[in-house]
């Protein structure tokens, strides 16, 4: 089993407390969520046809800038699961550290996997994965240099799951090119992980073969009538991007009175050197705040960005202690 | 691509109109759905913990009366999706006419398919697959000739997508043999086939690699929540499964008065011979009433029960013209 943020029965189980006691910021998820629209019931009840799925597939070409062939799945995640499929087991090299299940599930399908440092030795890989910009740590990658690397490789998938607080890191608009997979979350920048909506973008034979993979519904009537409001609330997404861009600092400027260093991040979490992790970690713990922490790197701690003015007073509380 | 009911895109092609202006009768979707609750933010927001999954596991183990081990998926559909990853691709036999996915899943995946129409055929197979009751036909199985099928076969996949209407013919309280599957859809009987729910029961290691091939979030908040609610809900269920009783009772009368004679059914859909089911599929249509044919069966006729009052009239009115 992969280590992931946003598991509270842990901190509960280590610290107690109601569910609803806790501020959660072990994840990258945006705390002041897209307000849910009323949902029809006809949403609830049908099947979603594929009208309906392909107007959401629209919302989010127009999102994401692109009119490449592109599918809706149940969350970034769903897609990641899927990957396997598309050649037969071979060689992965993953730009590391970041998020542990490419490698969990490349490995489980029966893919040797290896963990490179450094974009350059992607190339040549069968396979070749980058997180831009990359969680934990935040480090960005600059399109260009990745839409070269793209012809040095098998097949090259880029993880947008942060992107939408950086567009202009994005290769979306390149969507559509052999061999190039561009992976985007909607939970994460929307605040509705729960409804488990993400799109992956590509070439057509790819997309083709993932479709299939996942069949005629992959997502859910919810998933579409929220996706489809919330992908073309361009003022929302600007005003949320502006509003996570100033709250970041504002995080940054917290934790450097606590003495902790910034490792690196994007607008929806930061990574800290907190000296003592787990230290750190179990302080904010005993205010009902909730922190992830990384398996071989003792001192760094991540941290979501509060949401409502509460949720800062309380942290800001914790840190001062 | 397989034909499917559900998709009413095709039917407003062809006779145009809104979506609001159909009865969709097209699918065995129960058109009074189980009421959705209020959902809490916290759903629509966090990631599904492990405890939020484990919670809707035990209910489902509860409504299907069996302690075993068990999955919830993004509906039955992801499950089949999902079955040819259980072994390197084989030889399949499956009970027909049925469902068509299972086919259309397994050929994809490089398997050889078998359709045959007799139960005792099945035996000897490495994956046999039977439909409980029958889609479309709504043919019955003893689920004793069931489980002494499944001693001789590699896998037997039951799928109950429509028992809940008769839960004396589920194997369900039999899950946990080897070798034996058993798929359950929430989204029918609960007439919330937009949530995307649905369970997969067997063995411990069919269910563990079932698990690994879908994720750490293989289903929403929203369908922990409502699931939840409704599976535990027995006096809904008992109700329901007696009005579903009755209505298709009323629904074979409407249908003798129009001449067609019963195939067979579930209390959730019923299948006519209607001489020419293209004539009785286009009759309905005039009147925004969608239906089910079936290729190379041309007098078949499907229909799901109407939900409330008026729509009982107009499809008496339009068997009336």
């Amino acid at each position: 089993m992969v280590d992931h943020g946003g598991n509270l029965d842990v901190a509960r189980s280590r610290f107690g407390g109601e569910p609803a006691d806790w501020i959660d910021l072990s994840t990258g998820i945006n705390r002041l969520p897209y307000p849910v629209p009323q949902l029809s019931t006809h949403h609830w009840h049908a099947l979603p046809s594929r009208a309906e799925i392909e107007s959401l597939h629209e919302a989010a070409r127009a999102a994401y800038h692109t009119t490449a062939p592109l599918l809706a799945t149940a969350g970034a995640q769903a897609a990641i699961q899927m990957l396997p499929r598309l050649a037969p087991p071979g060689s992965a090299r993953i730009l590391s550290p970041t998020y542990g299940e490419f490698g969990h599930v490349l490995r489980g399908a029966g893919w040797a996997v290896e963990a490179v440092s450094d974009i350059e030795a992607l190339a040549g890989a069968g396979l070749a994965i980058v997180v831009n910009p990359n969680n934990p740590d935040g480090q960005r990658h600059d399109p260009e240099a990745l839409l070269a690397l793209a012809t040095r490789v098998g097949r090259l998938v880029v993880d947008e799951s942060f992107a939408d607080t950086t567009p202009e890191l994005s290769v979306a608009p390149q969507a559509g090119r052999a061999g190039l997979l561009i992976l985007r979350s909607f939970g994460k920048f929307y605040g509705l992980a729960g409804i488990r909506l993400g799109f992956v973008l590509g070439g057509e034979a790819d997309i083709a073969a993932l479709a299939a993979a996942s069949g005629p519904w992959p997502v859910s009537g919810a998933a579409i009538e929220i996706g489809r409001a919330a992908l073309y609330d361009r003022s929302w997404a600007d005003q949320t991007r502006m509003r996570l861009l100033r709250d970041a600092a504002r995080l940054d400027e917290l934790a450097q009175t606590a003495g902790w260093k910034l490792v690196g991040g994007t607008p929806l979490f930061r990574l800290y050197d907190a000296g003592d992790g787990l230290l750190a970690q179990e302080r904010l713990a005993r205010a009902r705040i909730w922190s992830r922490l990384f398996k071989g790197r003792p001192s760094w701690l991540r941290l979501g960005l509060p949401g409502d003015e509460t949720e800062w007073q309380r942290l800001a509380a914790a840190l001062a202690r």
